[in-house]
């Protein structure tokens, strides 16, 4: 069974002395009650009940999984309980705007809550997490009637919320989807049609069940630009505020999947099912995409969470198990063998996991900075310039967060040898829960081509050049010498970055597939350049630190270790990905030749 | 669930078109009569059993796993009388000396056999394949009295075989081992100690089980000159040779496991169990090395089979599933999208599996070849070039091609977007299944340490010029200007895997760490070499087959056009390997940092 210890010096470290949070706060009016000594204290406390509560049941969920019965979803023992004990400690509501019941607190701080709890017990937190979105998603663009009678229940944890998008013949291209709403004379809709993959779509948790489906209105367009958004309650919702009677919906049936077994994934059947439509007809997609990049984002910190349980585990298992010794000569003479962190291949691994879970999340707190910035913006200018920057760093940090995540947790369980295959070490559990991540929520396909077909090269390469000024400047503004051995391959890498752009650029002018030949290549390289980045500003960070003085000589010294450790053994990968990304669309694609 | 037709005419290419098996059966006195046509229905016989008896068995072994019950393990249905329609045809006994009435056939064509079971179910054709490991050590180290007790058996499957090495505290360092065998007055051997993970420990398939068994005598040297190999049978064997009494050992548990659940593996206990030496006292682990590398060369196939079935089913998705249309304009305007075959993403994808799956067929019969090559060496000379060769290529074939073959599976599960992670399309169990082949065995690290330290290093270079010496060979002796495009690149890195070794050989001198340090990425470096190496040499028999006119011109057609994607599209991964395997040992191991 793993185990885990909340981060909680690393989050000081990438909040504050990294990102600077706590002085962002500090200047702000809204949150310059939020003091350092505040937000420790709720990030303490959510660590413990991540430690106590969430973590004991993580294997519980992945073996009782979720049950359904006489139309009814039970989950694992002890989710209910633990949700309870959530609702009842208001996690729920931190970010959550005061006028619904919430807290009101930066999303750059719930953040912190979302990763541990997320890390504890991936499959429990997304119940909660579903919820987010479709708060996001109603606080946007519902009425205020709608958000009079969804925010506060949803603030509160009492109800939770799920997206209903896939349907069996439509994931990636949504506007194939075929359920249909048709309009009542009361101003509502009767909702019909079959949606798949519905995360936490029915439980045993909370009171209601709030559902964000899309559907097409009689005589819409066909395509994307025909669908609508609708508000489909579990249970429907009285004048007063209180659940009443049952709606036509169900769940049809769970999935049997590889992992993630304590979420109930669900078939869900609308029969004529009474909804609300929230925001424009047929800018349902549009709406939607609130909801996706909330998603996103907390697909990507599923990355990071499956990384840092994969290696706080590997590495207690490194520093336990023996077996050989080190070919130096023995380290633990005193013992039939040496521990296998001895071995350097084993650091290797270690090294690896551990730079994919700090790289990660410098990046992820980076991005909830843009986002409290961009909502505080003095002017649209400033807005659309950190909004450009989310349109950037989100299908990045989906896509490279999870791909990189899961290369983690398989190299956890690499290092645990034969027993990482079995089940009661927890680490096999970790890859499977973990492999969804690079499919849910728009593949690493579908991010690539976000990011290099409709942001960078539909904005002629501007938002590339958004993302790279502050890099940029930040390599200008560093002139020690000692800083050069990441300063300069990151100003090399910036270059060549511009320049793959550019290339790639001109050969989808004579055929657009190319954008599709390079995509993936191009995101993956993307991110090692944006963590390169990350790596460098925490190495001159953790050096002024060392320079100056400090009783935490040990935690520095190992953050220089590991951007050194970043830049030697992880970033070379860049060197691959920048000859394959432009080898063309002809190894792929050639009218002349079937390959298959 | 996941369907598997075996690929007869990839087999029929790489056997005799790019190796020339078939001419070398003709001019070798013990198989001049294997003809072709021969070869060819058996191949044909065997694919019939795989794909009809063994492909449906695939899942129901997944889903119902092995059950172990009053001491008694039973297999999941079906499983049992599959394994009697395989004895019936006579397949256990293809390479079998025929003394001990087997067929006497050559591997690399028994070797065919077992590919196409393994790909088709691989946890069924574990029991097998084990028998065949048990075979080789008692062939190669086992009495005259021995060889008649258990042979017979062995080779027509009545009995199955296993390999006991595993304990609790110790895997790859078999010198910690504990079991204890007590010599009795009689010559046998009281066997007493706990054997974890032993695959096909026990099962309901064969009246009997020969284990084969690591244990100390009384006073033997510690570490791993002290280890001596017995045969250790379930049933003690009458002098009639008939089957006995039970003997005391038995399977303790079943491991609950992340894949392979239709192989049971089991928790032996032996406790006093009669056991008889085979092979010199205290030499137990020079002898276990015979099973050790048929396992290895087993483990490399299961690459291959996952690349394969993997390819072959995200192949027939991929042309049916319709979503998006292609960014070159529609391709299928008729249909209410393009099969996502349009997308050169999904291509890449796809191009990708088939070339691990390729490129790993070509290396398993390459050295199956070799070995065949090696038992009929006129001298001395040559058969210790064969074997230099084998012992360079087993550690690379194992865990090169169990590394590609995990990276394909869950590519094909990636084709499938969210459905890859749903049970029924069979997906995920492949992805499950294969994750064991880069444990077990000797995990990567192991299988590195062995190629880059016990061989290339230890020789001083030699084993490498072995393996090099006909890749150069090729080079040289290919001079048409239409295959530059594979041999120049290929040339410059021959040249560079040599310079890389120098650089470490080198560095290994002032610090035996830096051997552990570079391994990994050593090895798949050279795996990325000589999968190039073979795919040029495809390239260039399959040219030859197009200038002289054939009617297969597809078939060569796409066979140049894989070689050209891997050579543009997989093979620049060698740039990154060579930079981060040069990066030193610091970045990893630094006495003045604690970087964990």
């Amino acid at each position: 069974m793993s185990q885990y210890k909340a981060p909680l010096r690393d989050l000081e470290f990438v909040r504050n002395e990294l990102l600077g949070m706590d002085s962002f706060y500090a200047s702000n009016a809204q949150w310059n009650e939020v003091s350092n000594d505040l937000s420790s204290a709720i990030l303490e406390e959510c660590a413990k009940f991540c430690e106590n509560v969430l973590t004991p049941l993580n294997s519980v969920g992945d073996e009782q999984g979720c049950t359904l019965k006489d139309g009814k979803v039970t989950t694992p023992d002890g989710f209910k309980e633990a949700y309870q004990q959530f609702v009842e400690g208001g996690w729920p509501s931190l970010e959550a705007p005061e006028e619904f019941g919430g807290q009101g607190l930066p999303k750059s701080l719930a953040l912190a809550a979302t990763e541990m709890v997320g890390t504890a017990n991936w499959s429990w937190g997304m119940y909660p997490g579903l919820s987010r979105g479709a708060c996001h998603t109603i606080t946007e663009h519902g009425t205020d009637e709608q958000k009079a009678t969804y925010l506060h229940k949803l603030t509160d944890g009492s109800w939770t919320g799920t997206m209903c998008l896939t349907e069996p013949h439509c994931g990636s291209d949504l506007g194939l989807l075929r359920t249909k709403a048709e309009p009542n004379d009361d101003g509502s809709y009767n909702i019909s049609g079959t949606k798949i993959f519905i995360s936490s779509g029915d439980h045993d948790m909370a009171e209601n069940i709030v559902h964000i489906v899309l559907a097409r209105l009689p005589d819409a367009p066909k395509g994307t630009k025909g669908i609508s958004l609708f508000i489909v309650p579990k249970f429907n919702v009285n004048a007063d505020g209180s659940v009443g009677e049952r709606n036509t919906l169900e769940c049809g049936s769970l999935e049997h999947k590889m992992g993630i077994h304590g979420n109930a994934t669900c078939v869900m059947n609308f029969d004529d099912a009474k909804g609300y439509l929230i925001g424009p007809e047929n800018r349902g997609l549009n709406c939607m995409f609130t909801f996706m990049n909330t998603a996103r984002i907390g697909t990507a910190i599923q990355g990071l969470a499956h990384a840092e349980l994969s290696y706080q585990n590997s590495l207690a298992y490194a520093e336990e198990r023996l077996q050989m010794r080190a070919l130096s000569g023995a380290k633990a003479p005193e013992k039939a063998a040496d521990p296998i962190i001895v071995h350097p291949d084993v650091r290797r691994m270690l090294l690896t996991q551990k730079a994919f879970s700090e790289g990660g999340r410098m990046l992820i707190y980076y991005i909830a900075l843009f986002s409290d910035i961009s909502a505080q913006a003095k002017d649209d200018e400033e807005k659309e310039r950190f909004e450009n920057l989310l349109a950037m760093l989100t299908p990045i940090a989906k896509a490279f967060m999870t791909e990189t995540g899961f290369e983690a947790a398989n190299l956890g369980m690499q290092i645990f040898g034969g027993h990482g295959y079995i089940a009661e070490w927890g680490m096999e559990q970790n890859v499977r829960d973990s492999r969804i991540s690079m499919l849910y929520e728009g593949t690493t396909g579908i991010q690539s081509l976000d990011l290099l077909g409709r942001k960078v090269i539909m904005s002629g390469g501007k938002l590339l050049q958004d993302l790279i000024t502050p890099i940029s400047e930040f390599c200008d503004n560093t002139s020690d010498d000692d800083m050069a051995e990441f300063i300069n391959p990151l100003k090399t890498l910036l270059a060549e970055w511009q320049t793959l752009t550019e290339q790639i650029g001109a050969s989808a002018m004579s055929n657009p597939d190319e954008v599709n030949a390079a995509c993936v290549d191009y995101l993956m390289y993307s991110g090692y350049v944006i963590y390169a980045f990350l790596f460098a500003r925490s190495a001159k960070v953790s050096k002024v630190k060392l320079a100056e003085g400090t009783t935490e000589q040990a935690f520095y010294e190992a953050k220089v270790y590991l951007a050194r450790f970043y830049f030697q053994r992880l970033l070379p990968r860049t060197a691959s990905l920048a000859l394959t990304m432009t080898s063309g669309v002809e190894n792929l694609l050639d009218d002349a030749v079937n390959p298959f």
